[in-house]
């Protein structure tokens, strides 16, 4: 049988998904549906990689076009082997239309295909190709709960603690900032002085509210506010971190690497949450990574977790992976495992995510 | 007849027309097709407004499939007249997917045909709904010339002002800076000291290899040297001006309003670029001129020319419009009019671009 790794079908498939309950945060509006668009990398030595990215709901098929009419025919016949190349290739095969959006999902869903191939062909766990500093991360469970009235918002945390959370965030960017400053109160309340507590505004504010909101929410000894504005106003960032007195996380909106290096240097990240699924894959998170490492600061991750708990795991500077709404667990054969808060990577070689196709079958839909 | 302005149906249409020839420039590789998908917008009253946007063969079909499944559901019963509305309003309903690439693009589309309806409602040509401060501008022929033989090169620039242009640009960024400087020396010989000439590195260049250039092409006066290196390095643009000496263009690479904001306030921009094709249309556009007016500098455009006459026409600080090697114009009823070096606008209501149909059906394609 052939070795060569060189690459002879790329199959892109693409699922809609409805979610169980209807979720809103303050700026992406309500989501009915997530999408995943899966990619398979097939091999002529027989061997398939797979790989995927997320949505809210929008921009699915775009993705699977882009992969199908314009990356498959530069993929075919290359060798997978050489997956930065193939990285830096396709960024500028399809730079005019890309640099972020839609082109950054799509070279995820392949980088993490390309990726499952070589920590296959390695014989070894993502965890351990990409570092192994360990085989756990801390995570914190990131609810979606902007429009749950109080009693359901205390409710989902609890389950959370429950679960054996030691970490939850919150949305904000209520109408009027004293609701969300009773809402961080009621919580904190709740979880008591030692569970870690996060916020996040969906870039609701102007840089005045948010400078304003950061000084209200100082007594509940917060560990970042997340996305106070637009993820263009670098000096604006800066500024709330200067002038609010909070740590300031964001990322999911940053979907290149140029745009990680420029809010870092000329604005201002604490935590840096670079996604797998929409900054270039594996490839793209481990470049964001070691651009924080480099600026002293630790690294966090957003969505995706069930593929981000091998990333975190492998890195010494990670400080908190978040477990995200969107019920992937459903559909993969190894959901989420929580030991003293800390969630663990899957040991098997390649990423570890094995989807449920059974269950996934029914939500395929043509694009 | 109804006289309501509601969004009744969004068409999307998709033309894959191959190129005369091949056309190659320093980090896009070579053009063998270009791409025009089309947008109609049409009105509960029964009027109807055409737009469309281009690439240079890649990302069509996922502009396409945005427009369809991502965009068009929004769109349907919207008043149509509210354009900045609907312009703020999509760019948000695709946010986590868009910010650039492919949903600049799409949402592009959309806004022209939404500024057909609405200059057709006004009984008005653009450049004077626009602003009116003339109805000619200054253009420019932009070659993409980077692998023509001297000869050739030659020929073609003979060819343009034969046309009657008089100001020419032509692409750099051979393997050998040398031979780049050799081809700027030869055209300045044969156009003359009166013809405006400028240069485009399409990215080619590191910081200081672009410095380097910009020194040795000092002697044969330049208006501009354009996008040196790729549109992220603020600070890059910045040294580039200030060290190399040359002015600086660029922006058909900046696809959304904060990039062109960070560039021209953080980097360095003589001659901002914005492209209505990949901008936000028409909407962006003017967003993007108006901020050149703010900062004291002229707008000047990339590609699109049979639009774009009619938005630098209508602007007081207009310089000078590219026209485009495209071969646009075989698809239009109005090929573009020159007068002493000027491009003049139409004056029908609405965009003034019509395509001729017939002799587009033959490359449209399903998507």
């Amino acid at each position: 049988m052939s070795n060569s790794t060189k690459i002879v079908n790329v199959v892109t498939e693409y699922y809609r998904i409805p979610l169980p309950e209807q979720m809103g945060d303050a700026k992406h509006g309500i989501h009915t549906h997530f999408e995943v668009p899966i990619v398979r990398i097939i091999l002529e030595n027989g061997s398939e990689g797979i790989g995927y990215t997320y949505t809210g709901g929008i921009g699915g098929r775009a993705i699977c076009n882009m992969i199908e009419y314009d990356l498959k025919p530069y993929l075919l016949g290359q060798d997978a082997s050489c997956v930065e190349k193939l990285w830096e290739e396709m960024n500028w095969k399809i730079h005019y239309v890309g640099r972020g959006g839609i082109a950054s999902f799509a070279i995820s869903a392949i980088d993490i295909a390309l990726w499952d191939l070589r920590a296959k062909k390695a014989g070894e766990p993502l965890w351990k190709l990409l570092g192994g500093a360990n085989n756990s991360t801390k995570a914190y469970a990131g609810a979606i709960d902007l429009n749950f009235p109080m009693d359901k918002l205390l409710n989902n945390i609890q389950g959370y603690l429950d679960q054996g959370f030691r970490a939850v965030k919150i949305k904000l960017g209520q109408e009027r900032l004293e609701e969300d400053i009773e809402r961080v109160a009621a919580v904190r309340n709740l979880i008591g002085p030692d569970v870690v507590f996060m916020v996040d505004a969906n870039m609701k504010w102007t840089i005045e509210t948010a400078i304003k909101a950061a000084k209200l929410l100082e007594p509940y000894n917060l560990l970042w506010l997340e996305e106070p504005t637009i993820p263009e106003d670098y000096e604006g960032y800066r500024r709330i971190s200067q002038e609010g007195g909070l740590a300031i996380a964001g990322g999911e909106n940053l979907h290149t690497i140029y745009e990680f290096q420029n809010m870092i240097s000329r604005g201002h990240l604490d935590f840096p949450q670079p996604d797998a699924s929409n900054i270039g894959g594996i490839t793209g998170w481990v470049k964001v990574a070691q651009l924080a490492y480099a600026h002293n600061l630790p690294v966090c991750t957003h969505g995706m977790q069930e593929l981000h708990v091998s990333l975190m795991s492998a890195m010494s500077h990670a400080a908190y992976m978040e477990v995200h709404s969107f019920p992937i667990d459903k559909y993969t054969t190894r959901p989420l495992v929580l030991e003293n808060g800390r969630a663990v990577a899957p040991d098997t070689p390649g990423t570890g995510v094995e989807f449920r196709w059974d269950l996934l079958q029914e939500f395929k839909t043509s694009f």
